[in-house]
């Protein structure tokens, strides 16, 4: 994609901008496992950047607070500065809940339904997710929804975005609405899988380890084809990749590259007959890099935006309207 | 079904047998996390059992020895008493490396690939597992094949038989031959989501409680539904589970209940296309019994067998014609 709207170019810091240079609001993306803080200026031009392992799932709601003013106490900050937060803080086991907003949702209008959290903080609020009500197939984001206002606000017009993680997302935006959208367990599975069970044994403790994935992107690509061939029925490929590597078929090095192959794969043979036009994928670049792999062998036109840009623009589309900031142009 | 096969009704502590009355031999099932042994005389008629989380994967080499000659020295039994041994002992990793018999395998000389094991244990030795050496689908077994030669000893015929477990598997017998089967990570995949990621919170820590399970069948069986109507395709559904509770449509208890719906309904939804006739369920009798449902609501006919009996009648098949044992009729 080319960036050519002044929000998103003022929001990546390699562009330079023309901003006031003063601090005009905290932008803070509160995820389940990371707190991601930007101190950023009225253009969004980033001042300061901040990242830690303070998610919403190590913290009781007592905990918030202190991260927020001891952040602004250290970079001599008033509490009246805007603070717009989107993620996990959201949740109901998160600082305050944020409920959330029933799908179709309108992203421009995310701000007007953020939660409060302190009187200490006075300007200080947490967006909604978005949920999908359906009694046969419920779900639910708690930060995407931020992104996809990003993106929204950066141009990307009607279409589908993939917002690949733990739980990755497809999302149809049209009109400015997350129109529909679906949710797939894929990181989360790859993870489970790669500390308990049978494959646990062949793959690092951690999971994906990018200089390993890197050096067997053929194994990912075969895997990918065959959940693609499978059109996505793959449940018993999962226990082939073990029977591989007892059997002398396989090195069982390529393991953690042949399993996220696979999940990847029945993720995006499941969702293409839903898409049409280009995919827009926002996520950390190497698993970007991997989706964008998957939506090649599978025909599917694609684009990579950056992430970070994106949260920001959608994080700050949100400060300026809950704080009434001026846009600065 | 009607087990009117003497091997069989021997095999069943349940049925009056006229046997020697005298040991015979040592049956050992050792799988990854459980040893199980059964004493019997010439009839298989079972003198004594035990059970141990002596299994192999918390095992050395030099653990398995010890076992058996403290178990044959606490009976005083000779260490000549023939031994034969099925699964997870002969892997790679186990006591000694039974190698893997090719499928399709013919059962009945299962004992004819045994390896022996111990100076000290002459009459004592591993039963092969089988393998699928497919270069796009590789699959193996140990253990499970020793339960489809006493099926088949016990006069089941041709046709499927359905092992559920940790690696669940479903097995063709024709001709007294493992002719096909197919593996699925069913029970690895349930137990790995319980203990990780965004279902775990949600579920027992050590996964299906049986008492909660069957307060909650019906939410069981409409999620088998739920994958039968996807054809197995269910990948999306995972979260799912979660998204209802976050949303309040759901209360959390019931998500064993339907994780493992979903799980065992894209299992047989996969595998329904290739069967045909009357599948023979043999595995623990609260999973078969989970495995008995999801086939009730597929069309599928089934019966259940009593899994202990078909170890028995297999292991004991094996034994005798490893140490030359008459059958004693």
């Amino acid at each position: 994609m080319t960036v050519d709207d002044p929000t998103l170019a003022a929001a990546d810091h390699r562009h330079a901008v023309t901003g006031s240079g003063k601090p005009a609001c905290l932008l803070v993306d509160w995820g389940s496992t990371r707190l991601r803080l930007w101190l950023v200026d009225d253009r969004l031009a980033v001042l300061d950047r901040e990242s830690g392992p303070q998610g919403q799932a190590s913290l009781t709601p007592q905990d918030y607070e202190p991260l927020l003013t001891g952040y602004l106490d250290r970079h001599g900050l008033s509490y009246d500065l805007p603070i717009a937060i989107c993620g996990m803080a959201g949740a109901l086991a998160g600082w305050r809940e944020a409920p959330y907003l029933d799908c179709p949702a309108t992203l421009m209008t995310l701000a007007d339904h953020a939660i409060p959290v302190s009187d200490r903080l006075p300007r200080c609020a947490i967006l909604p997710g978005v949920a999908r009500r359906d009694d046969t197939h419920p779900d639910a984001m708690r930060g995407e929804e931020t992104q996809c206002l990003g993106a929204h606000v950066g141009g990307v017009g009607d279409g589908w975005l993939c917002l690949p993680g733990t739980h990755s997302k497809w999302v149809r935006l049209q009109d400015g609405m997350v129109q529909h959208f679906s949710t797939y367990m894929t990181g989360d599975l790859y993870a489970a899988l790669g500390r308990h069970g049978a494959l646990a044994g062949l793959m690092a403790p951690d999971g994906a380890d990018h200089d390993l994935m890197a050096a067997h992107l053929a194994e990912f690509d075969a895997m990918v084809a065959t959940a693609l061939a499978d059109e996505g029925g793959s449940w018993d490929r999962l226990f082939a990749l073990r029977a591989a590597v007892v059997t002398g078929q396989r090195d069982g090095a390529a393991t953690a590259a042949r399993l996220s192959g696979l999940l990847i794969g029945a993720e995006i043979a499941h969702i293409r007959r839903s898409l049409d036009g280009v995919v827009s994928i926002i996520g950390d670049p190497s698993l970007a890099a991997l989706y964008a792999r998957g939506c090649d062998s599978a025909g599917i036109n694609h684009t990579i935006l950056d992430a970070e840009a994106v949260t920001i623009a959608g994080l700050g589309s949100a400060a300026r309207r809950l704080a009434d900031i001026p846009t600065g142009t």
